[in-house]
């Protein structure tokens, strides 16, 4: 992590910017700091998170346990085996003909862009976006791209403010350059969590279809949408023409992505991601992790965000929790507490129930995903009323 | 100029836009649209233009003229001869060690940012300028580089935004790619052909040059600067790192652009100026005609800065015209007429007086350029008067 | 020149490279060099180039003689007017539907290669050619593009050669990467102005278009050939996608290219000019002399052929003196002096008649171009009996 | 696999390619299509590889062996934990102040010569490299170089040749572009693993650091070298300016490579690697596999080259068996069979002894590697003269 930007991140996670980023880290990094054994993903209920994070020990037992139950096949070069599996299983689930694997969701969102756009150098984001602000210019300085940030600061562009911005380019240039893809992240990872609302992307798909460009949409972590606003990964997937989700960030792989589009879109990517240096030798392990998360994650998710919802009913009415969800919100809620050292609070959780979160002065975010399932909502409500009172102050 | 919008030109036409793009075409256009022979520079005033536009027929005789004072010297790729001799020129004009020719302005800027950049990927620009807004995507599409657009539809920005900016950069992205060169276009063609204030290029320069961040400057309209300023050329010069001007805008070629900066820098512009299919047999006859524009350019520039004060000044009094400065403004003014058929107006000055005008609803641009000593003061006020009188409505 | 490699360019005037390397300076450096007034292009025979070189006085004096004619139009942006007659000249020529004024002969070929190639990046082109070895790595560095030189050495390579190569890789290399295009320099500047045998090129164009490879023309001296094997442009045009034809070489212009295709491969051109750095402002004069040059070419190489026969014939009954054909060859001839001090062989004829040629020790190159039309054979045959005379050792 | 050219497999399977192109496949693919269970890396023999290549559940074993031991520890985007420890390990090896995991060998190769070459375009290459032929045009497609292959069909140039072809392109190219690195690959996979002679190296290294050249290594194999020719990595690395070392060729990891260099150019690897989408979230499994590996290697790898001689000895005396070495070779064999039914000789080792080999008519490769340890030698001459008995023609 040398290169990343330490001060960044110690800035950044005052804000709500750092467990997206680096998910997992935040639990693991506390286990740590506080000389605890390796937090077990398997007892742990993490509010820091997207989904389960497996050390190494657990990852292999979790390998274990997935190849007792059927050998997991070899893949070689990303083709076969475990991986096909996987492919399968998301051309399946967005409605896609075809779909790959990929070794970063950076590669997917940027070989997606520049397949869809050919010739065409103008690609339309939010300005919020993980194209825009997190993967250090690669499209400018790789893929020779110009991505357009539209709706500064806000969570998603309108159909409106997409019109503007690309009439502001088509109108107001002379020499012109095509207009190549409109991108969307949702929900959106540098806005809390946000939705798009499915109705502005109705409306944009069907806008830019008439007009002839290319869609494609960064669900990195658009499986967490279902169990919050009921909209399916197909139907999502129908209103774009490439589609990414992460494997890394709540299916449990310990990298890795997958984009899904058309056959003609998706059959140039395998050269594309040998020239670029991304193939590797074999990928199964990844491939084998996702494709067992996936199994029931659907109902594993519902039940998180039922659950949640009485929990944080519950928990709203101890002294000092105020739990309210984000406009829009999906997974992450605000979490505000009154007459509570947050330090004390947060070690008296993680020492002594395995429940991580990271409370802090003012509005702190707390994620619901998978890991709730772990422990049953009586202890968990014991546990905040336990560490609220060891933390009054 | 299929490829040029040319419904856009129709549009922007009403703006201000038209002129600074396709120099002289408005006038020459008028000519061909009005039958009338190709207007001659050496009789002409235009109120349109930056400086004087040669159809071929003058500007050969110009050739003749200039190579019978003194023989014009051939170049061979763009070194010895008559180029080598502009850019001893303007090494001397501009205080800067190296200087070379480039076959376009857009060359000049892409390969200036490009090479002072190096790895680096971000450039920071006017929203408003020429690189960001007019030159087809060439920083992202060609050159591998993410222009940064700041202060959004004005013609500069301050130290301020542009600290800001670069904060949010810098601050906000966890995945560094390091800050590039800092462009200004100075003065604004898209912004009315507004200087940036010589004070805020002072503080900009100097904390640049702390941060060890490049500057380059666009100064295709530069020299106009001197004669309503008085900043020179050589000053401008000394808070950038390169220094592109235009030789085709007002220096009566029909082409080419000088860029200057260190040797080093410079040095590396022959082989890519080559590679990027720019190098030309021969220049001389571009090199030619500006060398001879240079000679005596800033004394015909002040002497027409000054008759241009005198003539407004006594235009202003005549009823139904109102002429006014532009704030930050230099050889742009606002022309307000009241009472008048314009195309009437227009089609008297240019048919009967040889002064070629482009007065609209509301309120026109009117540019102060060299042509203006091509008749004396009166008899323009005389022709105004005159086509005021017939265009009466 | 200063990035040229001088001392290349020492070495190479040894070998036969310089004078297609840099047409013409060989002429005027003699002039230079030996204090005399610049060569007339009206007046001077060379064998030393492919047509006539015009110093800027008599450059201007060709353009005011055809403005004089009929007055040159003006181009904006290579839009229009003359630049307009001549790509509409060149498209009947070649009888390809499109064609467009380019900067550069590197720049017509590499855009030429990049569009016709789309993303395939193998480009296989003669070992010999100005591609592969005189245009700076461009393909490589700015149009990403790789060459595969066929045929080391020779000035071409037959179907089978080619078909081996694409095999060879093809089949030798697992990760495929598509085939773009063939491209074939004719005549071959690196070769004594060699041909590619017709029929060979039959046989290429017959199997690219059956294998659907696409095929572009470096026909840069192109229009030398007529007069020497009766192929006429429109026939060599007529087995390729693209034809570019240089302008100054031979067509007395100061720079600039004409590429020709179909719509939609030209069609990209413009663009692609523009955001490459090449879009100048008005290219009318090259387009006017070239366009003047083209008028009676054809004719006047021929007679320039016929001419060089009888000379040829005449010279070879002089004691001392041997002309002979190149196999395949086509404006150029080789010539062998016995008997005879070379520099004051050279030096005579220039000083006294006005004839430039380059004997050196062992063969040397001389070209035959319509400079011959200048003198009649009578008076340059006795130019050289004189000369041997004075020369002999 | 279904961009991989299937067909040129299947073609290429006769050649010597395949093996080292899917190491590991022969010896999976005969155990599948002979509907054996997966065969065992910890009992097998296998000739056709480089290394052991373990299935996913002996890959999973050996993870959990390798965690029980000693917890891995987890790394976050290729920092810390087990990569950290593996990079520490390479540095060490190496002599190398820095090092980096790569997600593939490709990505390797082209970021090495990438920094090192700077804005230099031609890279000197063996004709028969990886670099040249495996690696999908990455070089120009991707990174704008310009590979120039040396020495045909050979598997190294010498100092000499390598002047020739540098002296070729400096000499001969007016343009100028310069020399960025001299990548050199050893041992040659598409040679038979043929050392580049360790003289050669010396000289070429220290010919490249008088001349200001870099100097890259794709070491992929480098460490089968130790056994057979008693070279160090370390004293390798010292010729060079960055080594690439493959992790999954015969080091037991699922993929993965490592880079070492100077801390200047390994510096600048995380950025581009990230903006090349190559930046996977975690790689702690490969790095634990190759840690593990690594530890004792250079003692197995000698014992089963002393322990190969030894057994091609005893072999040679069978009737109708002929191995011998291949000059310059490593780890690599000739092995001709006479009088036997080589599909019935090939199955009965595998299906009665689990040794792995695939001889062919005329002469067929063997590979020398660790999983001669697996069977004792006595084990495995009866297991030969068995099959020659059962397979005799």
């Amino acid at each position: 992590m040398s290169y990343l930007k330490r001060r960044n991140f110690l800035k950044l996670s005052g804000l709500t910017v750092l467990p997206s980023i680096l998910p997992g880290i935040t639990t693991q990094a506390f286990a740590v700091n506080h000389k605890l054994p390796p937090i077990s993903a398997t007892q742990v209920v993490s509010f820091n998170d997207d989904g389960p994070f497996y050390q190494p020990a657990e990852y292999i037992n979790k390998l274990q346990e997935i190849n007792s139950a059927e050998p997991i096949k070899m893949d070689f070069y990303g083709g076969g085996g475990a991986v096909a599996q996987l492919c399968e299983k998301f051309a399946d689930l967005t409605g896609k003909p075809a779909s790959i694997y990929m070794p970063s969701g950076t590669m997917a969102n940027q070989l997606a862009i520049s397949v869809l756009s050919g010739e065409n150098t103008k690609i339309f984001v939010q300005e919020t976006s993980h194209m825009y602000r997190d993967e250090g210019d690669s499209a400018q300085a790789v893929f020779s791209k110009r991505l357009i940030p539209v709706a500064q600061g806000e969570a998603h562009f309108t159909l409106e403010q997409l019109q503007e911005a690309i009439n502001y380019h088509n109108q107001g240039e002379v020499f012109k350059s095509g207009i190549g893809t409109i991108a969307i992240e949702n929900p959106v990872r540098r806005c809390d969590g946000k939705f798009v609302p499915l109705d502005e992307i109705k409306k944009i798909s069907a806008w830019c279809r008439e007009k002839g460009y290319k869609l494609h949409l960064d669900g990195a972590r658009i499986f967490l949408a279902m169990a919050f606003n009921g909209v399916s990964l197909k139907e999502y997937a129908s209103y774009f023409d490439t589609v990414y989700v992460s494997l890394y960030k709540y299916l449990g792989a310990a990298g890795g992505a997958i984009l899904c589009g058309d056959k003609e879109t998706i059959g140039h990517m395998e050269h594309l991601i040998k020239i670029h240096g991304g193939t590797s030798f074999s990928s199964w392990s990844n491939a084998a992790m996702a494709l067992h998360s996936l199994n029931g994650l659907e109902d594993r998710l519902k039940k998180s965000a039922e659950k949640s919802a009485d929990l944080f009913s519950a928990l709203n009415k101890l002294p000092g929790v105020k739990i309210t969800a984000i406009p829009n919100g999906s997974n992450i809620f605000n979490m505000e507490l009154t007459g509570v050292d947050n330090k004390v609070f947060n070690k008296t959780l993680a020492e002594k129930y395995q429940i991580m979160i990271r409370a802090q002065n003012g509005v702190s975010q707390i994620r619901v995903n998978e890991t709730l399932l772990m422990q049953d909502n009586k202890h968990i409500l014991n546990a905040f009323a336990d560490a609220l009172k060891v933390a009054k102050v």
